[in-house]
């Protein structure tokens, strides 16, 4: 049985929990606050963060090292790619939105407007968050890119690429930052995602002190 | 055949460099600065960054995707662990160096004195550098936590955990940033990976404009 520790509004929590249903893996999730529960966390992960994924008595960390461990173990439903020229392109692209679009986009609307809220109930930086939605600009318009000359945004199937995007899209789409009347090809391939079994329990977290946009859970927004 | 585009003090490029000497990979190294030859590099990777890898036709990009890659394709030498359980905890060390170390180290010192140089011939911020000097004590003693109860950061053999934090420590070293004495352990650790020959090449590297510290080709610091 596989449990996972998370953080429901965390994009690399969401990208977890996103895989875990496409691969059809039941797991016990439990919601954590890592700043709050630090020692519990820490005792697992010596970096005291989430997710954490426990498979009996074995404890995987980091979100990347988490897909890649279930890809490994669990290889049914394939979600990175079935030969190396595809796992390359499925991992880069995980690592575009993993790093580069956290660097530029969720570190400066996400970090801002949530994590700052929930650990020190502290005001985002607003010229931050103006950066980092002209930043989210680019990044729509490359995925509206891929999407015009793929079914999915690293080939023809749904991937691990897909997973990573929307879930750092779907934070941002809690509070109402994503440009999408701007970007009609990203809007298409979100509504394609958003419609997914696995992102549904996704639409129905609630943070009891920050509300979702109006269309958060709307699927044909 | 294979090609690199590296940056020759940047970690990342650093880091495959290393993992291509340890695996015994012919490779031909092109030192490339992407910020100066951006058209060239965005030709071949939409990010823009190096490292990139060619494998004939093929353009593996990341650095993380192209250690990921080379294992896949080249599996004789492995340098990632034999099962899943070992690859968790290399990757999760690789995650370690490559996001915390980054956040908490790299960027704080290796950007403003390297990359904020190079580019635009811009002066540090000192206060980020003190910061990333303060944060590095943790990570070495980590370091040295770990290596107290095991031959190699990640395991009994030298692995990409070790190759990862090397090519951090290693650029921060050139700039005579890393407060070694007060770390026996970590000193050990890195005196040890210093003297493998996939490290040589890099001891060798000038940047024409930064010179290195004193001690930076020295196996005996």
């Amino acid at each position: 049985m596989l449990r996972l520790l998370h953080f429901p509004l965390g994009p690399f929590s969401r990208k977890v929990r996103i895989l875990l249903r496409e691969k059809e893996l039941e797991a016990s999730l439990e919601a954590v606050e890592p700043w709050r529960q630090r020692e519990e966390v820490a005792a697992l992960n010596p970096a005291a963060e989430v997710p954490v994924l426990l498979d009996r008595d074995r404890v995987v960390v980091d979100s990347g090292v988490i897909c890649e461990y279930l890809e490994e173990t669990r290889p049914e439903l394939r979600l990175l790619g079935v030969d190396p020229a595809q796992r390359a392109e499925v991992r880069r692209l995980v690592a575009w939105f993993d790093l580069k679009f956290l660097r530029e986009v969720t570190d400066l609307i996400w970090r801002e407007k949530v994590l700052k809220f929930v650990t020190d109930r502290a005001t985002p930086n607003s010229a931050a968050v103006r950066i980092g939605v002209a930043n989210l600009h680019a990044h729509l318009a490359y995925i509206g890119f891929l999407f015009e000359q793929r079914n999915w945004l690293a080939g023809d199937h749904i991937s691990l690429a897909d997973i990573t995007a929307g879930a750092h899209l779907s934070v941002l789409d809690y509070l109402g930052d994503v440009p999408w009347e701007a970007h009609p090809g990203a809007k298409l391939w979100y509504a394609r995602l958003k419609s997914r079994p696995s992102l549904r329990p996704l639409l129905a977290d609630r943070l009891a002190c920050l509300k979702p946009a109006a269309h958060y859970d709307d699927l044909d927004f």
